[in-house]
């Protein structure tokens, strides 16, 4: 459980509510997470946050950080959290005992992402992520308060078998989100030059490329070999226009 | 999970803080539970949070009384939540997952008891427990905060069992090999007009190419989207050659 916990980071992204922010520290202490990272959170709130915490515990050692992308950018797993409801979406979405069981034996550092209270995760915020996980609430009231389900994925992710994760080859690592994002961008600009790209959808064709690319697989030790064919691809499309 | 739930009454002990209290009203109707009784709450916290859900909701039909005696009266199981710690309690403790699986197969109405976020449960409270859930958190930082303890405890109380994984959608199924195969030639074909295939290494890139799709795990969803990628970035190199 130890190898597990500690390469879980959670990130809470724009939380409004110092005291959602305060409960959702807490539990991660209560169950032994402690990698804390706060995507552009409303200002007051978090020096309200902090201050009531007397600059001890999990909040004083928090990271903020301006995006989902720096705050994920060396985790090899993003998973957003969602009560999904209609928004249709091109995630797949996982009940959270089956994915927690998934980032636990996951090979590499992993994020989870809580969206702010009001509006959740934004979809530019869900096209980094690879899977949503979902806290199995009832439909008429899925709704859960954030400090709230932090604290139940925080129980569930804690797992309860202490099983030892063992590392991976290094060659079988899941490919990080800045590796990732650096081939979404090559093969943005080479679908741009090639014509693939329209101007007026131009927003949502990233987004897609982005999403394909976390659809498939990656392998850390593959991040060359990709950006060598999309380096070459893009040059002989350059060379030529 | 509708009849376990619906025989599960959550008992508030003396809970002070009105917040708390509302946290733990919405977590246990998130999760199915309808049955809130209060033990003697503090008096303005009680109304505070009552008078914050517009009269809705579960604090609307919860009931208050003067005792845990009076509350459990009907019950034919009693639980008591605890952090334990040293205090010297004559009563086994069963860990969250283990103490939900009892719960879930008793026969008749269980009450489980929540302290009041000071004191906890009192030892004459305790007397009325036939024995205490523990949820599992770290000895460092044990004490959980009442709404997420209640969610906890919630969650896993509604069950699981739900188990049945359902069959993956079509759009997540893995991708065939002919298709796997149509666009690795697509994509090597690509890749020898962009001169990154050398003459005398074109057979081995072919299986380099091959190898490398099959290291990721396409999704056949996908498949007529990277070929309609890949044939507009080759069409678009012809073009220009």
């Amino acid at each position: 459980m130890e190898t597990a916990a500690s390469s879980i980071r959670v990130v809470l992204v724009g939380a409004r509510n110092p005291l959602n922010i305060g409960a959702a520290a807490r539990a991660l202490s209560n169950f032994g997470l402690t990698d804390l990272v706060l995507v552009d959170p409303y200002d007051p709130s978090w020096r309200e946050a902090k201050s009531a915490m007397g600059g001890k515990g999990l909040l004083a050692s928090a990271r903020v950080v301006g995006s989902v992308q720096e705050a994920t950018a060396d985790c090899s797993l993003v998973v957003g959290t969602a009560s999904v409801g209609d928004r249709l979406l091109k995630l797949s979405v996982r009940r959270l005992e089956q994915g927690a069981k998934l980032i636990r034996r996951h090979r590499g550092r992993v994020a989870i992402l809580f969206g702010s209270e009001k509006t959740g995760l934004s979809n530019e915020d869900l096209s980094q992520c690879h899977w949503l996980l979902r806290i199995p609430t009832r439909r008429e009231h899925e709704s859960m308060n954030l400090g709230q389900a932090v604290a139940v994925c925080a129980y569930e992710l804690a797992g309860r078998d202490g099983a030892a994760v063992k590392a991976a080859p290094v060659d079988q690592q899941a490919i990080e989100a800045l590796e990732l994002n650096r081939i979404g961008d090559r093969l943005f600009e080479i679908l741009a030059i090639s014509g693939y790209v329209q101007p007026k959808t131009s927003d949502s064709t990233r987004l897609k490329v982005r999403r394909l690319l976390r659809r498939m697989d990656l392998k850390a030790s593959d991040a060359e070999l990709w950006l060598g064919i999309l380096r070459q691809i893009g040059w002989k499309l350059n060379q030529q226009s």
